[in-house]
């Protein structure tokens, strides 16, 4: 994996930089704390967890991948970064999420109202991050860039809502599931990987393969998620075992187990699920074939998004660093076990 | 008023028909509810109340009257109106607000969670309309007008930031809160002017005007409002006498009698003000020249307002139709009982 950590130690600090330094070049005015809220935030107030910056990543190795300079694709990598996080100021507003990378929600430090709001700064700062491409590429590039990017907030934006109706919802499918994931997770990859084509103003016929990888590579990602929810190592995911049975959360294994397994459908109906309950109705989860289903799922979609990289990038390729580095990280996060 | 009135029986059905066909293409999928959601809000699923449309309203009149074709700027005047509902449905979560336009609001009827998302939701969509301004003029208008229209989005969540901040805050000074209410009221109504300018490529000296006319317009709109929320008929307002003062708002009067009337000060800070006691305490403002300053404030924002305007159309300039109905759209919400 020495090529992935490679293009890291280069790339990470670049993204990381780039996301401050155009962060603090906007104007606040007279509202520090709604500046200090969103640097809190993006992890820049202490030294704590911050997040993996995996799309922007994506971002830079497609476009270098493609040919291109990281400086040109560098606007949409800030964007997507700060677009994913918007996203996840608002998704702990929703869920009622306390914690994040180890430390207090927004909402939960400042106020439901103020963390709104803050959000939608952060909505706004992404925008402007991305209309940059006019000055590294072109302006009808950063259009092009900008509907797409919006069409993809938009998708979000529905894949959000019916996340949010399937708390209370009773008959939720495999395919509405999918669906619901493919706009939460796989939509804002698939443009993190798309957004490079475009800079690179590569045909519709190569735009569609980097949203076949990145789309399928998000939903690989969510799923084996779910999978770790339910079978990761405590020791590992740094959650209890089977978390996401506690919580209740419809995931793929679970919605796959109420169809299959009446067991499985009589224990998740009794609506309090006890600590202790948890490694049975994981057991029968697995009986029914839920665990098996969901690895499945997770390497079709591996699968297809291997099968777009290869496309994009034929053969061994040996002298494409980023397209190897590209699929590393693939390889990295599928058979990852947190 | 006849040259408004004809502008407006000519723009606003544009306006309207726009919003709805540019709504109606998007892409909600499987999230019917979501594109409902978003239809009740805009006003489109009863014959109730909608909003006045003011801020597209502008922008039209504003690039007629620099000559330009009303199409070319209809983009911006779309993205105007979806912003200014996306704040709406935001504030009315901040501030807890059942109704809105006579319905009760999206957050009251669907839950906090899905409200946030349907603003957000709508946000994008604002964004997509902005963009069209590639085709109605050209791509480097397009992404000038989106950096100004996200700064001006910073901008609104800088002043909402500072708006939810003073209600628990103790010492507000007046120039706060003009400051905060210049970025809640002013900073819109001034992008909607300005970026008539964009589309007309005018110099950065007109563009001030067009902002100054803007932002002064918006300021005595906000200064009217507050002294209308006190003073105001209740049979005209529609809401009850002194209302502001019973819901414990900070507005301008407010602010002011708190630092020069030690009585009305003593009054406030007994925290439950009840129905009977606000006529005494709008006497107090009105007896410590409260409202002699709030209106003198209206004015002054006024005559800048109308300074700026005479600046960028000199004269009578009798053949200016949208010029001059620009004027009396000012006059006229400066004049306005409601």
């Amino acid at each position: 994996m020495m090529r992935l950590s490679e293009c890291q130690k280069t790339l990470i600090p670049q993204i990381e930089s780039g996301l401050q330094a155009f962060f603090n070049a906007q104007d606040f005015g007279s509202s520090a704390l709604l500046k200090e809220m969103l640097a809190f935030h993006m992890g820049w107030l202490d030294a704590s967890g911050r997040g993996k910056r995996l799309r922007p990543l994506i971002t830079l190795l497609c476009t270098a991948a493609l040919g291109g300079e990281v400086q040109s694709g560098l606007p949409a990598a800030l964007a997507v970064e700060f677009l994913h996080n918007f996203t996840l100021i608002h998704d702990d507003i929703e869920d009622r999420s306390p914690i994040r990378h180890g430390r207090e929600t927004i909402w939960k430090r400042w106020g439901e109202a103020q963390a709104i709001n803050a959000g939608d700064a952060l909505f706004s700062i992404a925008q402007l991050a991305l209309l940059d491409l006019a000055q590294t590429v072109s302006p009808s590039t950063a259009v092009k860039a900008g509907r797409q990017f919006n069409q993809t907030c938009l998708r979000l934006t529905r894949g959000q809502h019916l996340d949010i109706a399937f708390e209370t919802a009773q008959d939720i499918s495999v395919d509405a599931y999918l669906d619901m994931i493919q706009g939460k997770t796989g939509a804002l990859i698939a443009f993190s990987a798309v957004v490079a084509g475009i800079i690179m103003e590569k045909s519709q016929g190569e735009l569609d393969h980097l949203n076949a990888f990145g789309s399928n590579l998000g939903l690989a990602f969510q799923v084996q998620d779910d999978i770790l929810g339910i079978w990761g190592d405590p020791g590992i995911t740094g959650k209890s075992a089977a978390s996401d049975l506690l919580s209740r959360k419809k995931t793929l294994p679970v919605l796959f187990g109420l169809k299959n397994s009446p067991e499985f459908l009589q224990s998740w109906s009794d609506r309090a699920v006890e600590p202790q309950r948890v490694v049975q109705m994981a057991a029968l989860l697995e009986d029914c074939g839920a665990r098996e289903f969901a690895i499945q799922k997770a390497q079709d979609h591996t699968a297809e998004a291997f099968k777009a990289l290869e496309t994009l990038f034929p053969g061994a390729n040996q002298d494409n660093g980023p397209a190897q580095a590209l699929l590393d990280l693939s390889h990295f996060l599928l058979m990852r076990r947190s």
